[in-house]
């Protein structure tokens, strides 16, 4: 990563200095109508933001609405190497981030509740990577069309290039079957419960883990395998939205700043609770512990630690939450006055706790 | 690129020592049905191996056929920010790349007949990219869907990420329109006529000149921007089907290769010829001077040069070619005895010209 301080007070001129969301402004700049249009060939549904962008072909008989989602993994920024050195992480590198590249999108699709029917992968490798790990790669991918909610999708092609470091872009086609309307980030009300579908922090704790060198054996190979190999839930969306789920979004930056974001497209505020988080941070005490890292680590794991591929979502007060989802916080209205409003106005996420709001910008150096 | 020797005695061990060709080969034995299935989901419409692939969305009122394409561009493997060092090339780079990226991956649908509707860019950068790199990019982005034939294509989402070198990966997705068959590497019959869409070897004569470090001043400006920032003639492929094309496909690593690949899909022989090649290499003439290369070496980039991004498609001998279209060669019987034949029986196309098969693979070393 650059090693360029950032000058806050100067206007941005380099990738780094200007961040994730600052990047995304001159991308949306510099693309206007190209990016959100409705034409006679295809008509975006949704404002770009989402997980993933739907598409109506408007001239089939049934509208047929695929929804579009891609992402890349690099080498040295999303996986190491290094992390399979001395030590067998129990499965090889290459299954472990073709089972990562999977997720990865897969998660995405789930999270606005559509069936993923096609995978494409682009995937550049340096000339002396071995054979063996093309192999694994690829029994990593065929291993997530396996899991329930991505059984039936199929790798309909490719790419193969050279480069300095092993890198994969994979999109991932989706359908949303019948009338299902996708799950997306605007919806959520005041009043409305918020819940998360699987446990969180644990794969920044296994990322801690893996920096530290340690070799993960016994309880900590589960948090380990959450960074390396994550293996997601895929049919959280569809049982968000059989449960009246009024908004949802993958959770991949980390709690505080997804749930940020979703406040955020929804014009409303979202309040999370530590007590809930508790129920999360037990799992993760192993690690704090094998890191002589105190005990509030595992709260700042829980709350803001990324990856963790798991569905955020919103439900009325009175529905009941569907199996496996656990309730974190409220959605409370943006014009309800908080203690913490400042000059720049209340808080979108309210999250009273001893630790930072710190999320991830894939961005900034 | 890797420089371990290539054993082509031994069983290959790495990436490079295999090739191209031979990672594919594992790749398909590792998916098995996973890359070609047909389910209640989706229907792959073709074998892989085609510019991109077909789905057909069977549950809808009228089938959807989608086609997806994908592509990676990699700094220092498909292009060089030190090309535009001390010299101003005309266009920045970013732009250029922009441009670069959309072109090869709406050229493969292109190929295919198929309408582009939208496009995903996975974008990983340095963090010390200049933001006016990124905004020259999307500006090639977006100059590249106002091309005819694929004005209406939309910008349907993408990923930002970080890493050491630029990379660009871009999913095209396309449709078929009404009833509109694509148009593949499977078709061609022996006594058709064998043409190209546009000039050969301008890109591989660009690069020539790029690497050399040469200032590409007049006429050779043209050549470069072949290299840096093609602008491919997007209505050739839906031109090529209304003219009754039997067979196509999208010509990126060489007339000579990729004849040999349309050849074996279509179990037929191609022979090219040299004369009609004659008229594709005055134009590389320049170059070949500017670089003191003998005037063979025009033959070489246009028989054997890559990043063409034109189409090779076969056409019945009486049918009238497209104009722009040029006849290179003709399709002829896998059983006509010929004189080449040696104990690996006959090759796939059949060039008697002094310079050698020379494609280029981007896997080998």
């Amino acid at each position: 990563m650059s090693t360029e301080p950032a000058h806050p007070t100067a206007a941005p001129r380099t990738v780094a200095q200007a961040g994730e969301d600052g990047v995304l402004a001159i991308i949306m700049a510099e693309l206007g109508d190209q990016a959100r249009p409705a034409n006679d060939l295809v008509t975006m549904t949704l404002p770009p933001g989402d997980d993933a962008a739907v598409l109506q072909l408007p001239d089939d008989g049934a509208p047929a609405r695929i929804v579009l989602t891609t992402d890349t993994l690099s080498q040295d920024q999303d996986f190491r190497l290094e992390w399979w050195g001395p030590q067998d992480q129990g499965l090889p590198a290459g299954r472990a981030v073709g089972l990562k590249a999977a997720a990865q999108n897969l998660s995405d699709l789930n999270a606005m509740a559509a069936t993923p029917i096609s995978l494409l992968v682009s995937l550049t490798l340096p000339g002396a990577t071995p054979l063996d790990w093309v192999r694994g790669f690829y029994g990593g991918l065929a291993e997530a069309l396996r899991t329930p909610g991505a059984q039936g999708c199929v790798l309909a092609g490719g790419d193969l290039g050279s480069g300095p470091g092993i890198s994969v872009s994979i999109t991932a086609v989706g359908r949303l079957p019948g009338s299902r309307q996708p799950l997306t980030r605007v919806g959520a009300r005041a009043g409305d419960q918020v819940a998360v579908s699987a446990g969180l922090g644990r794969a920044a704790a296994g990322l801690a883990l893996l920096e530290a060198g340690h070799d993960c054996a016994g309880e900590l190979a589960g948090l380990r395998d959450a960074q390396i190999a994550p293996r997601p839930v895929l049919t959280t969306g569809a049982q968000a939205v059989q449960a009246g789920a009024t908004a949802g979004m993958d959770l991949s930056d980390g709690l505080l700043r997804d749930a940020g974001r979703l406040a955020r497209a929804s014009g409303v505020r979202i309040r999370i609770d530590e007590a809930p988080l508790r129920e999360h941070t037990r799992a993760l005490e192993p690690a704090a512990a094998a890191l002589h890292l105190p005990e509030a680590q595992t709260l700042h794991w829980a709350a803001a630690g990324g990856e963790d591929y798991a569905l955020l979502a919103t439900f009325p007060a009175e529905a009941a939450l569907p199996e496996g989802f656990c309730r974190v916080g409220e959605v409370i209205s943006a014009d309800e006055p908080h203690e913490s409003e400042d000059a720049d106005g209340a808080p979108e996420v309210i999250f009273e706790s001893a630790i930072d709001e710190l999320g991830w910008d894939s961005m900034r150096a």
